[in-house]
């Protein structure tokens, strides 16, 4: 399978479905965060455990959360996806109590394989649109 | 010259060294700016001339700016670049008077090619990390 095939695999089943033991199928035995602005695991390496208790934690406040990839770019062993992102915030997130409002955020993100497997990436977020409409439930 | 080397000197010639008249050399006719939260031609359609006077008054507040592609990758017709950038706060910017800090972002945008010419981005900055540096300056 090709690795912009695993890496749109990957996004729905783990961070859309949060079918989080799917990570086995796609993750390296560990995996680096290189760039991360706002992650709490941001410049960590994580084994594949500590990948998916990221993966249970930071979807908790947004358990609905989608990611529609907009943009997939294959390129030697890295892939690079554009995304839109919705979630209703039904959990408490630091600072903010759940306010079952839909927050929405886009990003980009470039993903390094290993082979067929995903090892790392580095990512930015529009961190400012989600602070500025979490504000705006309080 | 394969789009990867163009997208790089594009980027090092009008964005990092002020160059604006090199758009002409890598620009097409117009161009839209797909997704790019808090650029003020964000979801515009702009002629060349117009795309210079947005490189004119985006780089003012910060004339020696600089952008340090980290990765970039090349798939069909569209090039994905993830980047670091300083920029001295030498001129005013809404809300914050010139401060001489050097302030740093991240991003990453994909960039669209017709061609051997750029036409468009879809671009994701960390706005929140700029305006808490802007911030921590008044």
């Amino acid at each position: 399978m090709d690795r912009r095939t695993l890496l749109t695999q990957f996004s729905q089943q783990v961070w859309s479905e949060g079918n989080i033991d799917a990570c086995d199928s796609y993750l390296g035995e560990s995996y680096f965060i290189h760039h991360d602005p706002g992650d709490p695991w941001n410049h960590r390496q994580l084994s594949r455990a500590e990948f998916k208790e990221r993966v249970r934690l930071s979807r908790a406040p947004f358990p609905d959360q989608r990611f529609e990839l907009q943009e997939v770019l294959a390129d030697g062993s890295a892939v690079a996806a554009t995304w839109l992102w919705t979630g209703t915030h039904a959990g408490d997130f630091p600072g903010f109590p759940a306010s079952v409002e839909q927050i929405k955020m886009s990003g980009a993100t470039v993903y390094y394989f290993d082979g067929d497997r995903i090892v790392g990436h580095w990512q930015i977020a529009d961190r400012l649109s989600v602070l500025q409409q979490l504000q705006s439930t309080i």
